[in-house]
């Protein structure tokens, strides 16, 4: 693997790729709220090599994303849940269905998400819970340093790079 | 690089992944967003090798996400912004970012979204546009196959993997 770790990074998009640790763990992640939950399914599914999966898999799991439990004792067999950590990561999946249909689906998405009630298919957009405004290109939101910037973060932001978002 | 393609996979997710294409990738993305264009500005901010990095901007121009210009004839200097592919990458990198902040800031995180107006600090979550209704967790909303599904996908979603967000 020619990357570098980004544990050091104080950056938290940096530290949230670091847990999710690749590629792959994002398919698996996805296929985990599909409700995937054994191996097998989950080498179907994806058309992975075995081994890349078990270490994707216990990759996830020493990040705190996914539990791995035991369902049959004899012979043990095991499967393998997201936590309150990987569920949480939702909102990056579906920003990046979203994404991927407005640009890449040519016209016709393969997966939608849907308001069960109007049966409308739903247009996600990032929102401010507070104050109930667009948080995207609305002009109204920026970003800014935290209580736990360092010199170098905070530096950046002076410099300029503090922007409306 | 251990992985496959995911050039061939209907996943809307799959082929985001596929067109970032990269860990790094996603922080060149970051950096443009805070207004970096210059290569030895990308250098300085990642900690990246030059050969690496040169590649990653290639990649990122060659998949629509950024453009390379010339902002100096003489000598020849290029500059790196986002297209407008790249700019509605926004909602996944905060999304990261608030996932990041709420399991591994421990306790006070390092960058923020703030809103102007009111100065308080934004909580994002993702909204449907259309019917204002919060998409995760609300029991409102679920996935469906789209019209460009292909038998696979159909097949996932009809064997009970098509649930409530």
């Amino acid at each position: 693997m020619e990357r570098k770790s980004f544990e050091g990074m104080q950056c938290p998009i940096a530290r949230s790729l670091e847990r999710v640790g690749e590629w792959w763990s994002i398919l698996i992640l996805r296929d985990a709220f599909y409700g995937i939950t054994r191996f097998d399914e989950f080498q179907k599914s994806l058309g992975i090599a075995p081994n890349m999966l078990t270490r994707r898999l216990k990759g996830l799991v020493e990040s705190g994303l996914m539990e791995r439990r035991e369902y049959n004792a004899r012979p043990p067999r095991y499967e393998y849940v997201l936590t309150k950590t990987g569920q949480d990561f939702r909102p990056v999946l579906l920003s990046l269905l979203a994404w991927g249909n407005k640009h890449f689906a040519e016209g016709a998405a393969s997966v939608l998400i849907k308001n069960i009630k109007t049966n409308k298919i739903a247009v996600p957009v990032l929102t401010d819970q507070v104050s109930g405004e667009e948080i995207i290109a609305s002009g109204k939101f920026k970003i800014v340093a935290g209580p736990a910037a360092d010199d170098k973060l905070r530096q950046r932001f002076a410099s300029g790079y503090e922007g409306t978002l």
